[in-house]
């Protein structure tokens, strides 16, 4: 993934001309959660704001869980298995569904699976042409595949304003000295 | 604006192919925005969740206002005069600048706005053709004008994820009884 993306959506080489629009979407969205979390403690990814709040790291794990999701979804059209619903449930469902066990774990963690789980999805991407892209999802019909991975930056986007919004509130004694 | 958005992007008539498939995202993220602050009263609007947050009603100003410089950058190829900058300034700066004078409006108010921005955002686009889409934005020739659009949804779905946070954070005398 390059970074910084350029401020420009259009062809990538390697994709097909509509695949590489989106990839510049799916890279922009990517690299603003990266600078959103830049430099973040375990203790400040582990922050929780108040009853209700998910904490940074959390949000991450959900972006992560949300897009390979989304690759089983489109790429091996099918639903999740009764496996990964349980290995992904919490990092899914969030809340106090998911806080216990969504702790514990430092930047370079999320950083790698962000990174792993990205690679995946450019590698196929790269393998699939645009008329696949506009494709039904066959095991989701009313959504395309075009609409799929739009949501995947979508909603990566969503909680990246949730992020920021819980970075600019975080304890003064969690924060780094600089 | 036809609503609700359907689960696919892909070329819609009345646009050229590559601006149907962003005026889809834009139209989604639109819809998420209007679901996200479906039947807010005007304090539920002008509620400030603590000393540094914007009331969710100064995120739908913001949200129109950062709509509209962008028509004028991308269409008009300019930047704001310095009239427009002074009246767009504290729906675009927010924060303790725009706190003062971005309240008071019922949600009907934000919702004309948000649709007469949008329909002449949608009136111009259609207009225009891809080749336009992919071109380098005059006055910032770091863009190309399918980035800015795509920022403009971008941006929306950034502002919709404090928004929803907030909403879930409303003090419970003010939900209306329903």
């Amino acid at each position: 993934m390059t970074l910084p993306s350029p401020l420009r959506i259009e062809p990538i080489a390697g994709y097909s001309p509509t695949i590489g629009r989106l990839v510049g979407m799916l890279t922009y969205a990517r690299s603003t959660t990266l600078l959103a979390v830049d430099g973040l403690t375990l203790a400040e990814l582990d922050h929780v704001h108040d009853a209700e709040s998910n904490s940074i790291g959390a949000l991450l794990a959900h972006i992560i869980a949300t897009e390979r999701s989304y690759q089983v979804l489109t790429f091996e059209e099918r639903l999740l298995s009764p496996q990964e619903n349980e290995r992904w449930s919490s990092a899914v469902k969030l809340g106090a569904h998911g806080r216990p066990s969504l702790r514990g774990s430092p930047l370079e963690h999320y950083l790698e699976e962000l990174m792993a789980v990205r690679r995946a999805s450019l590698e196929t991407l790269a393998a699939r042409d645009d008329a696949w892209l506009e494709r039904t999802v066959k095991p989701a019909p009313s959504l395309n595949a075009h609409w799929v991975w739009f949501h995947v930056a979508e909603h990566e986007i969503h909680h990246r304003g949730q992020i920021r919004w819980l970075r600019a509130r975080l304890p003064k004694h969690n924060l780094r000295d600089r």
